[in-house]
């Protein structure tokens, strides 16, 4: 199988386990249900049920099991984007190509759409696709990199530097929570989510996955200044705009070019001990570093 | 021990409890979990733990695995205090007696206060003072009852009934998911913390926390117009003035308080099977009823 082919089949197997996993429309409070797959469906790149999927080659994991995963995943990460976007944080209009949930509903259906969906990738991770021992772990990875030592608290380190200018260093941190903590769930429940992997095995799809999302909000740097708002799918220049501190405005566009490929030669690096199993994860890396939206 | 002992102790431990499962207002991101700790600590009836203790002495579960099960219950039902509170929302200057999160802070924090509490609710339901079998269902029991069709979606309901006249049946619909399912939740997690109770037994205690669910919806009502914003802790009259369809509003005010007593009846009722270990559920059913705040 081709890596597009490989792609091709786990974007439609997450898109209808979504589907499944997500009340119906017209399950009572119906506006609510409404907005929520307004909010997941149909839309974004899907780089961590991705990557789920590919940490899942390594230890066996049933398909059922990663699905499951991922969607918990991806409705973390696309409640994000919803309270991210509304007035009181990054104010923006538009997300994956149409209007961003406060603006296509309102602020309240925004607020409660988030909430419910990270509710939703608890109600997710605790199906009968898993017994009780990997709903418990999934549960705690997925947990963890989701509050306050995780995305939540880069979020917050995130606002309280607009406008601040920011060592490398500080970047990084915020970084490392904000977008990384997710990215690196992503890859340690695939693989949690079949036979448990060993102490070195985590270590090692830690250092791939630290710098695979370096990589990731390195790329999304480049691309804010580099691309324009119809290939993004949301507001381009939209970081320099706002005053925020990115790898662009700190080590400029060519170094963070230079560090991008740096990122992807630690990520297949970090994958050797796997040998041909971590084919797709290798490929992954390469796809975060070369896309072009 | 009398009641208020009972009380006395089970406050006592939980916020220790909350205190530990909590991180330290040091860790990074500082800021963030200074206001976690604000919004959380130090106030409130805790009327969730206090349940979630007494349906444990049902199922002999360990007071260590009742004390996470109560503060992940505590931490989600604040954390939909302090997202109800926002201007988006209810627009609230004052809860359980000091300036809400967003006027304490501000609107960002406030948001990121309710997300990384809930993702803190997970984490402490999988803390290993509990087997992965009991973080399982604990956690599902959470979710369902936070999510879009339990709390989340009672609060949609709740703002689109804003300005309409409401049946009581309806009324009846969006409290038992706005106020209910996490109070149902907090009975349910209490008895499934221990050893399996029987579905007769979840039945029974299903029937006591619809009764007191509503009871202490009811009571609130009354509250909303008999007492003053200094006892309550929150703005009195405000469900009146912001045109919110209340149990007041609808069966009138001396029919509230027969219904309240009703309820309470109905929940004594529904404990019988259980005769003396229920006790302290019995106790917090008057409780709920015949509170002044």
């Amino acid at each position: 199988m081709t890596f597009d082919q490989w792609t091709r089949q786990v974007l439609d197997r997450v898109e209808s386990a979504l589907d499944h996993y997500l009340p119906a429309a017209d399950v009572l409070p119906a506006p609510l249900h409404d907005a929520m797959r307004y909010a997941v469906m149909g839309g974004g790149k899907r780089v961590r049920p991705l990557l789920c999927h590919a940490a899942g080659e390594l230890t066996d994991a049933t398909p059922e099991a990663l699905d499951a995963a991922a969607c918990a995943l991806e409705m973390i990460h696309v409640y994000s984007l919803v309270h991210d976007d509304m007035p009181c944080m990054d104010d923006d209009d538009m997300r994956r190509g149409k209007p961003t949930v406060h603006v296509k509903y309102d602020e309240p259906t925004a607020l409660l759409v988030g909430d419910a969906l990270q509710s939703q990738a608890f109600i997710t991770l605790t199906a009968d696709v898993l017994d009780a021992r990997h709903q418990a772990s999934l549960v705690r990875e997925l947990a963890l990199a989701s509050g306050s030592i995780g995305m939540a608290g880069g979020q917050a380190i995130d606002l309280a530097s607009v406008g601040h200018s920011l060592t490398r260093e500080q970047l990084e941190t915020m970084h490392r929570l904000k977008t990384g903590a997710l990215l690196r769930a992503a890859v340690r429940m695939g693989a949690l989510a079949g036979e448990t992997p060993s102490a070195e095995s985590l270590a090692a799809l830690d250092r791939y996955a630290a710098a695979v999302g370096l990589a990731f909000q390195v790329v999304d740097d480049i691309l804010d200044v580099t691309a324009d708002s119809a290939t993004l799918g949301k507001t381009a220049g939209k970081d320099a705009k706002d005053g925020k501190p990115t790898y662009v405005s700190i080590i400029g566009l060519d170094a963070s070019r230079a560090l991008a490929q740096q990122l992807r030669a630690d990520a297949h690096a970090a994958l050797e001990p796997f040998g041909a199993r971590a084919q797709r994860l290798a490929e992954l890396a390469d796809l975060v570093v070369n896309r072009v939206s």
